[in-house]
C-alpha cells in the first residue's frame, strides 16, 4: 500500500470510524532519521476500490448567441455550512466511463448536453492530498446553447442535492439554476462574488491560470 | 451555523469521532419536499475556529537567466498513499496574515524567497467541499532566481514533511527538492507525468486555464 513511502511505517493503518459514506484511518509513522512517532489521519470514501478517479468534474463552455460562457453551478453544501460556486462534478459509478460519468453529470445537475468533449484527464488527480484520498479526473466540454435539446432545461437531481442561484446576479450572470458566466469575466465575477459565497479552489485557479496567460506571460 | 441551508437539518450536528487532528461530523437532514431521512458526514480540522482559511497555497513563478519557472513541490502524501505534485502550501497559524503564512510555508518547503506578491485571494475558496470544510487563500507571487538569498537553497520542514524528487526529470525541470517547470511547459509536464504522480487538481486546473486562454478564447 505504502509502496515507494519515504516515511517508516510503524503499524498496519487501521481505520478508527467506519460511517455510512466515509470512513478515517489513522497511519502512525515516522521519519527514517527520527525516533519522534507521529500519526496521519485521513478520510477515505466507503467504496468499492476502482482503478479509476472517484470523481469527474466538468469544464463546460456554452456556446450561445454568438457569446462564450462557463457553466457553473451554486450550491448548499452541509459540509461548508454555506453556498459554493463549484464547476459541475460527481462521482464515477461502477462500471461507468470518466466521460459518460462526466455527461451524466452535466446533465442531471444543469440540464445542459454536451456536443462536444474537448479532452479528459489520465491518471488521478488529488483535491486535498493532506487530508483525504480523494482523486478525480477533470473533462472539457463545449455546449451547444442554440441546440433544440439546449433550450427548455431540466434538472434531474440525487436526493441530497439543490442546485439553485436565486441571488441578483451581475450583469453577466444569466439562468435561476446554474451560473452562466461569461468566459472573458469569469475572474472579475469571482472576485466580486468571493466574499459572499465560497469559490471551490478549482473554479478560481481555473480564472488565475487563464489570467496569468494573458496578462503575466 | 446552517443559515441560508435550504435542506431541513433534522438535529443538532454530533461529532462522532474526535482524533488528533481530525473530527468526523454527521448532519441529519431531508429536503424540505420529503420525508426521506438522509445524513451527511464530513471531516473538519480539529482547530480554533478563525475567520481566516485554514491554508494558503502559493502560485509562485521564479524568474532565473530570462526564463520563467512554476516552483512545485513532489512530496509523499500519506492519505493518497503516493507521490503528488503540488503547488506549495500550509496552514495559516493563529495571529499570523495570509500573506506572513504564504511566504513563510514558500520558503519552508522550497527554500525561495518571494520577491514580490501579485495577488491574494479575499474569502474562503472550498478545496472539498462535498467532504470537508476546510478552505483556502491563493496567494500569487513573483522569485527572482538570480537574488543571493534564492542562491544556495535550504529547506526547513515540518516533521511529517519530505519533500524531494529524485526522479531523473525531462529537460525542462531542474532542482532535485523542487520541481521547477518552465511556465510555457507546463501543461505538457503534466501530461507528461500525470500517469505516474498524482497531480494536484489544483496544479492540473492552472494549466489548463492556461492552456484555454491561449487556445480556445
Amino acid at each position: 500500500m505504502f509502496a515507494g513511502c519515504p516515511f517508516k511505517i510503524l503499524e498496519k493503518p487501521k481505520f478508527v470510524y467506519d460511517g455510512k459514506w466515509l470512513k478515517m484511518r489513522e497511519v502512525r509513522f515516522r521519519k527514517c532519521d527520527s525516533s519522534q512517532e507521529q500519526v496521519w489521519e485521513s478520510v477515505h470514501r466507503r467504496r468499492v476500490p476502482q482503478s479509476k478517479p472517484d470523481a469527474v468534474v466538468v469544464f463546460a463552455t456554452l456556446h450561445r448567441d454568438g457569446k462564450k460562457y462557463f457553466i457553473l453551478i451554486k450550491q448548499y453544501r452541509i459540509p461548508m455550512s454555506g453556498m459554493c460556486l463549484e464547476f459541475p462534478a460527481g462521482l464515477i459509478e461502477e462500471g461507468e466511463t470518466i466521460e459518460a460519468a462526466g455527461l451524466r453529470e452535466l446533465k442531471e445537475e444543469t440540464g445542459y448536453t454536451a456536443t462536444k468533449i474537448l479532452s479528459c484527464t489520465k491518471g488521478k488527480q488529488s483535491l486535498s492530498p493532506d487530508l483525504a484520498d480523494e482523486s478525480i479526473s477533470i473533462m472539457m466540454v463545449e455546449v451547444d446553447g442554440d441546440a433544440p435539446e439546449n433550450k427548455n432545461l431540466k434538472q434531474d437531481l440525487d436526493d441530497g442535492e439543490i442546485i439553485e442561484c436565486n441571488d441578483i446576479p451581475p450583469e453577466d450572470v444569466l439562468n435561476g439554476k446554474v451560473v452562466l458566466v461569461e468566459c472573458e469575466k469569469l475572474l472579475s465575477y469571482i472576485e466580486f462574488i468571493c466574499t459572499e459565497v465560497y469559490v471551490d479552489s478549482m473554479v478560481y485557479t481555473f480564472a488565475l491560470g487563464m489570467n496569468y496567460a494573458q496578462h503575466f506571460r
